[in-house]
């Protein structure tokens, strides 16, 4: 019962020498992080090969049937452990927190925090540019960065295909695997630590404020630059490669930011009760800090 | 260990007579269809209670939370099944497979073949409408309609939630979970029955038969109508309500039924090789019948 080709079939193709197994130092480094020790051994470094480390493409020898398993079965624990955590929470909240536990960002700061990075096998250069340069950025932020952040994909996938390999390897044995990840994502993200994402905050700090927000991106600039204007007023912007969504996300945190030290020094002064409030809200929010 | 309210304290509001309890026959009835036996037996009726059952809205007394919680529990049990049956298979194809046996059509079916539909509690005249008119509609495809029907979602959300609140009564058993959807649901949708969107089918042909391919939808037109264009000529057009993709997938449909007739008639004599592996493709995907 292996979902892939047995080693010694895999290996045939490789030729000898030039693609070592992973060592038996590194599956048991990597049971000890996970707090598991696999029936299978072969599967830890499945889970940890990515679609790169074999010329020519050899698909049955890398993570992604695994991570699509994994995928699932964190999809199904973490709607159960919110379900059972928030007795009362409507499906909305409950589906946001989800997301915020088994989302991208978060998976790869549990790939990082546990060291699971260092055993990935793949052949692409610029990953580990990428790893490296979202292993400096996410320092900034303690818990999430709520989108403004671009993290490796490839770090995401190796702690779901770990987890699909655990679910697979222990014969779907759900509770092993909850208390695995339990562990390895600790701590769980919950509504007191949940973010807001800077764009629903911005919409909602300016309707809140009864003020027009617009986000404006010019379809010909090749920059993809992306405008926020308030109350028709260019208010800040941002570029990020050719990710859109970054670049919005990145300029509605300008903005809130920019509002923020604009209305803060007034807010004593002449801001309305509604600027207050909202300014407030900021703050518990957590997303913006006083100046 | 309930997730809502119990039935005394759900009852003390509504006014007595006026909002009947679930009778223990038709507890009965749904757990014979269901093969299930629910220790809480109020899950049952909270399974089936829609938003618009009581006024004022009750949040914690309908069955969005389970709804939730099941969802959570397909998608991982549906993951494993696909990964189990199909051992060489990419995620790409695993995810399809997955996503047509827990969709809205795939299970609002369900829930009409099982008949659970009779017991859902409602007091929204509109969906009864909805419901017997996908009935009527449903027949004309026998596995699935690929895009072309409107399943009402109030339907595929009861089978999620009976799945969720059997999920929750049986202490999180997954493989009783599995046994009870297992049969609910059968046949399964697999790759030899799983077809094609229209749009997927009409651009993959096209691409085939070098033909360009162009959705046209008029903004300024309120009734939603997509025309679509085979180079550069109108072919077909559909509207539907307010539903734009529907109308797509109907449109792209009409083009490929039109498409088919036009190239059938001329196959034997003068269609290039391309056009007649194209043809035959489209027979194979089940979703055309030679005229």
């Amino acid at each position: 019962m292996t979902p892939h080709m047995p080693r010694e079939h895999r290996q045939r193709h490789a030729p000898p020498g030039e693609v070592p197994p992973m060592s038996a130092e590194d599956v048991a480094a990597i049971e000890a992080v996970l707090g598991y020790e696999f029936a299978d051994k072969s599967l830890v470094e499945l889970a940890l090969t990515h679609g790169s480390f074999y010329f020519p493409y050899r698909p049955g020898d890398t993570y992604e049937r695994l991570e699509y398993l994994g995928d699932g079965v964190l999809t199904c624990l973490m709607s159960r452990e919110v379900f059972r955590n928030y007795r009362t929470l409507p499906p909305g909240p409950l589906t946001r927190l989800r997301a915020a536990n088994v989302d991208t960002e978060k998976l790869a700061r549990v790939a990082i925090d546990r060291g699971l990075h260092r055993f990935l096998r793949h052949k692409a250069p610029k990953l580990q540019d990428q790893i490296y340069s979202f292993i400096e950025e996410m320092r900034k932020y303690p818990v999430h960065s709520n989108g403004l952040l671009d993290p490796p994909k490839v770090l995401c996938d190796i702690v779901e295909s770990l987890i699909g390999a655990i679910y697979w390897d222990s014969n779907f044995d759900q509770e092993e695997v909850w208390r695995v990840f339990r562990t390895l994502a600790d701590p769980l993200i919950g509504l007191e630590t949940l973010g807001k994402h800077p764009v629903t905050e911005l919409f909602e700090f300016c309707q809140k404020t009864h003020r027009g927000v617009k986000f404006v991106k010019d379809e010909w600039d090749k920059s993809l630059k992306v405008e926020v204007l308030i109350d028709g007023e260019l208010v800040a912007s941002a570029t990020y490669g050719q990710k859109k969504e970054i670049a919005q996300n990145r300029a509605a945190k300008a903005a809130l930011d920019k509002l923020k030290e604009t209305l803060g020094q007034t807010q004593s002064e002449s801001a309305s009760a509604d600027v207050s409030e909202a300014l407030d809200e900021l703050d518990i929010a957590g997303t913006l800090k006083c100046q």
